[in-house]
């Protein structure tokens, strides 16, 4: 089932009063850089940090008492597996959650913190969604995908609809991109809201598979790409997700990782914000110049926060 | 002249529509883990970075038209500098900021880009304060220290007031302390509109001289401290700001920069805030248990965010 903008309409209600309603930061110096006047959306301030709490708990919250009862399964990297450990333990259903075993530590900690059971996975020999799949159907638990779910991505939706609702009308949105379910969300929501306003997806450049899906109209994959965008190492954009950006979404454009990291730490120091790399695609791309922004009114989704620190004297380089 | 509640009333009218009133951060995480319900007054969010701002701008806003033609001048470490040359801008004041060969580069840099003009001295060899009167001397500069003046300490108390304005009665207040001008400020806010509120100074263990001089009351002071709160390495209080910090604050209390450093990463990742080491004293002695908060009303004032991550990699040990 394909969610239409009625879907997320449904879900900022289902969601009001659990989820934050994020601040929107905005900076003179970044206004006066670029001649436009940026809207950023701070979901790094959402609950669990990133967006991901929006679609979790509008999937978990429907749930019949029979599910509740049963539990959840999922698969994530780290943003989504934080959000349906906390969605689920807001609501009392029993979750567990299948994690790459080279998640970032501070993700797995966080996701065990709100008592999520995590179940480890090699990223390079085995396959998630069958190791989802195989423990709801042992254990009757029902299998809540990171993005390619209608109730996920309407979720996701409701951001970039309390975004416009709150600074009127945009000339472009960026948003990150990995398996879609933000992009497509807030594609419809933006599409509806405001039909002349352009949504731009953001990918890091070794996971492109969603800019090469989006050219060439057929579904592309990527296999583990090396990137520090950890929330943007999906293979491909889903079933429900790849027709949603193809119908809602102007553009896909890419971010290499200096870049990315650049623009991150940037965010850092002008607006005091804690990004992680995912959450500063949509920046990294809004300030790169290559799509010209001059003069227009732009949003810009800051996905999540959950950065791992660890990383800082690798990635300071970069700055 | 020493500052009362009134002088507060007065800065705030003064600064509205140029200084951000900031927002107020909260964490369920902290209020479960602390049993307390702690409020975080950003002024990392600030502009130019810090509640320094507030000061600057009342003061230079006042100057009578010949002393706004003449200009300012200005001695600082850092936030001061920034919120000098910031405001200066803002009002069209040429202004000269005096500030030691060794402060964050991060913070020279952000000066000269508000247009100060940067005048550095060596910390060890030479009297900051010299330079500046000097200065004022020889070029007909207004000098406006960067505490010990009242105009700048009620513009400073102008962050409590909104605080207590918006989230309402408090048990304790954390304030961070250096010279005293946003300690006396917050008190002398505190004590008029919530007379139950204890206001506890905090400065880093190295450059404890505000606590000994709490504790003997005669003004002790430190020469050149090493610490990490670079905002903290203030040589002594003023004379107008350490007899109100007798009259107006319960307790002064110190971190050591490990604990600092901790609670500063503490802060990024829960909050998603960038906290400079100076900023987050406050935190630190909130959440460091030796001040009982259980069950209390705490609010915390997180005063600036201009941290220099290259020191990244020789902090982040301390997470």
């Amino acid at each position: 089932m394909t969610p239409t903008f009625d879907d997320i309409e449904s879900a900022a209600k289902q969601i009001v009063g659990a989820a934050h309603k994020t601040p929107v930061a905005t900076s003179r110096t970044i206004n006066a850089r670029t001649g436009a006047e940026v809207f950023f959306k701070c979901e790094n301030l959402q609950r669990a940090g990133a967006f991901k709490f929006r679609g979790a708990y509008n999937a978990l919250s429907r749930f019949t008492p029979d599910e509740r009862r049963r539990g959840v399964v999922t698969f994530s990297s780290g943003n989504h597996a934080q959000a349906i450990a906390l969605a689920g333990q807001v609501l009392g259903i029993p979750r567990v959650i299948v994690m790459p075993s080279d998640a970032p530590e501070v993700k797995r900690i966080a996701t065990e913190g709100y008592g999520g059971e995590v179940i480890l996975y090699d990223r390079d020999k085995e396959d998630r969604e069958a190791i989802g799949k195989r423990l709801a159907s042992e254990r009757g638990l029902t299998l809540v995908p990171p993005y390619d779910h209608p109730h996920i991505i309407a979720g996701q939706g409701t951001a970039t609809r309390e975004l416009i609702e709150e600074v009127g009308a945009l000339d472009l949105l960026f948003v990150p991109c990995g398996g879609g379910g933000l992009l497509s969300g807030s594609a419809i929501a933006a599409n509806a809201m405001e039909a002349n306003c352009k949504v731009i997806g953001v990918e890091p450049a070794a996971g492109d598979d969603g800019a090469r899906s989006f050219r060439t109209k057929t579904l592309q994959t990527v296999n583990n790409p090396k990137t520090v965008a950890d929330g943007a190492r999906t293979p491909s954009l889903g079933s429900l997700t790849f027709p949603l950006v193809l119908q809602y979404v102007a553009d896909m454009v890419t971010v290499d990782d200096p870049t990315l990291l650049k623009t991150m730490f940037y965010l850092w120091e002008r607006l005091k914000l804690v990004v992680e790399p995912t959450g500063a695609l949509g920046a990294a791309a809004a300030l790169a110049g290559t799509t010209p922004i001059r003069g227009l009114r732009v949003g810009v989704i800051l996905s999540g926060g959950n950065v791992d620190l660890t990383q800082m004297p690798a990635w300071i380089q970069y700055r």
